[in-house]
């Protein structure tokens, strides 16, 4: 590949071979448009739209990600190579000296907004490690996994209207709970406020009609790239309420996606074979082409008053359901999906223990702690502690990353008289 | 209330009372309108909106009521009192003559669309019947209903992209279920779809920001106004995916709402106590105003060669946890409402048989049959099968309607080889 005109210092998440997408604004212009990110800059999309192909301009115009999702994954390919040709060295745009004034931006003067107005948001169960972990902890290793796990990737619909983007704080929780040795539930702050490290990515293409279910060799023209995500969690809360829907109020307290959409296409140099599935799945979930990726992913914990520590690595390649398989089996009785819409991983563990993504696992449902520098330790979160999330990919010498995903626990409102 | 100058049938769900509000289209003008129902018309509110105060105007005038239900109680009342104004014998509108003949259109004529573009869709489980019923059925009668149901009002996070509006046809679905007497699970088409009566209101206001909870006796503030709904559902998929996180593709193949909204202003003359609830719920859901509703609700079902029969009676009545404590509780850990959110009561079961919500309980999951005429019967819903949903109020002569719900089953795909 080329070489870019904008800086990229070494070890960038974003080089020109990632150009992630995102939302932006600046101070001067509060109007929301979309970039790449290159190095520590960023191309105003919107700025340099007439140098894309007429059928594209309008979609890099917009406020969201949304209309350019809502091409197809040939039309995303069309931007993409047009973007790495006018952001590389001696291209139309760098002799553009105008032009080039006001389309790069550095990332310190820019603010980032939510990439795309999400439809709605799925949330899956798709590492084995994990779901193992709760499973031991709260039904004992016997029936660790529930009997449909292997048969089918366990998902919930989550609340679109809560996630946020990187940087925005997290409130704990008020709510209701039914400690062990209660008597009757009791209101107040969450006691177990835990993360989970998670990625999700969102829909493109044309989605599908009610009642046409997407097959799962095909979906990948369905996946336009990925993200970080923080799927905050008050177990405590959880646990009293989820019986028999499923996780709510202490799951749509707040969810963190990073700013940046990482293509679909930047991840191809990192492909693995899928995690082997035993038993066999059944035919509408059958993958004949591997989409399963080697992306390396850090959970970092920084209490108030001290740099932050690194508490977990795990990698998206633990995952034993795929993002096609994923779409396959939502849409399999008829379910619509539209561009913008979102849909987690859930929390990703690795096997050994420095990898499993959450308190809950990291701590063994509080029989152990996280040991912090200066002899701080944690069971869950804490007031002001802040969480960093962050992904990268690298092979070769190439790095394509995925940035920060953060978010800062801010202490709950007084209970109610 | 003074009369219409538009003629209101006797028994119409639609008198000057009631004006239920809706989108709409005519072949001759596909753009999407707002309209409220008068008797066998609807007037459309775009062609009229210049009649309104200044800063209704451009609510009215928009492709779908998500502005109108983004304003506030009292810009509701100020568009309500007008629309009831101008609808009067002897009115401004009634002596243009133009004006009327663009603005009153017959609703024979008139495509109806969803009401709202819905950001999310909630569904709560908020009848005590039919929380028993199901209780003992899958659990037997000691733990009918779980430890958590009477402390809050359980609810779950539905598919916003596959609510559709009444007369949209629902495909059986294909999916996986796990047959008793199995080895293992197959895929095919849903062996038991079955309807469940439901009612669902809009969330108006500004709605809240996230980390701000709505108290109990402020929600009323966001009830914009009621529809009836079927939450089609596949009781074979469902018994085997929902364990532990809830229902999911069992539920997102379709769920309908009838195209009115009728405005929570119209249903006052009905207000009743509300249901008693033991033990005394903690003080967050302590709502101090009555905000119950008589409003009778009927479910038909209609075979491809027959006419309908009625086969329950039930009544919004019923519903142990009221609209208010369902937002109480939606937004208790921070979860933000937006405009135009949809929050559905879960199905609305009375206490005796015929008032059963759903086929699961009508024909006690599978050991009884609904009897139809000409020896029919039925356990689950066949193929060409029409539901229709009913409801209204009635009262002193006055009688507040919603009009109907209705869908179709038609055949499922063919199994892909």
């Amino acid at each position: 590949m080329s070489q870019s005109f904008v800086p990229v210092p070494a070890g960038s998440d974003f080089p020109l071979e990632n150009l992630p997408y995102a939302v932006f604004s600046t101070e001067n212009n509060t109007v929301h448009r979309i970039c790449v990110a290159i190095g520590e800059h960023v191309l105003d999309l919107k700025a340099v739209s007439q140098l894309y192909p007429l059928q594209v301009q309008k979609s890099l115009q917009a406020e969201t990600l949304n209309e350019l999702m809502g091409l197809d994954f040939e039309a995303w390919d069309v931007v993409r190579t047009q973007t790495q040709k006018l952001l590389s060295k001696g291209s139309e745009l760098d002799q553009n000296v105008d032009l080039k004034a006001v389309s790069i931006v550095s990332q310190s003067e820019i603010k980032l907004h939510l990439p795309a107005q999400i439809g709605d948001y799925t949330d899956f169960y798709s590492s084995i490690h994990h779901a193992t972990n709760v499973g031991i902890m709260f039904r004992g290793p016997d029936n660790a996994l529930m009997p449909n796990w292997r048969h089918l990737p366990v998902g919930y619909h989550g609340r679109a209207s809560s996630v946020v983007v990187s940087g925005t704080p997290i409130l704990r929780p008020l709510g209701q709970t039914f400690p062990d040795g209660a008597e009757k539930p009791v209101f107040g702050a969450c006691r177990l406020l835990d993360f989970e490290l998670e990625m999700a990515f969102f829909i493109g293409g044309k989605g599908n009609q009610l009642g046409e279910p997407i097959r799962v060799d095909e979906a990948w023209k369905n996946v336009f790239g990925f993200t970080l995500m923080n799927d905050w969690s008050a177990r405590d809360i959880q646990k009293w309420e989820y019986v028999p829907l499923g996780p709510f109020t202490a799951k749509n307290l707040g969810t963190t996606i990073s700013p940046w959409v990482v293509p679909t296409a930047a991840l191809k140099p990192f492909l693995l074979d899928n995690f082997p599935q035993e038993p066999e799945v059944l035919p509408y979930l059958r993958q004949s082409i591997p989409f399963n990726f080697d992306i390396n992913l850090e959970v970092s914990l920084k209490p108030s008053d001290q740099n932050e520590s690194l508490i977990s690595k795990s990698n998206f390649k633990h995952l034993y359901w795929t993002p096609l398989q994923q779409i396959a089996h939502h849409t399999v009785t008829g379910c619509n999906l539209r561009p913008g819409d979102l849909m987690a991983s859930g929390t990703i563990s690795g096997e050994t223990p420095d990898s499993y993504g959450s308190l809950l696992e990291l701590c063994w449902k509080g029989t152990k702690t996280v040991e912090l520098p200066g002899g701080k330790t944690r069971k869950f979160l804490q007031d002001f502690d802040e969480v960093i999330i962050r992904g990268h990919c690298e092979k070769n010498g190439l790095r394509i990353g995925f940035g920060e995903c953060v978010g800062q626990v801010l202490p709950a409102h007084p209970v109610p008289q």
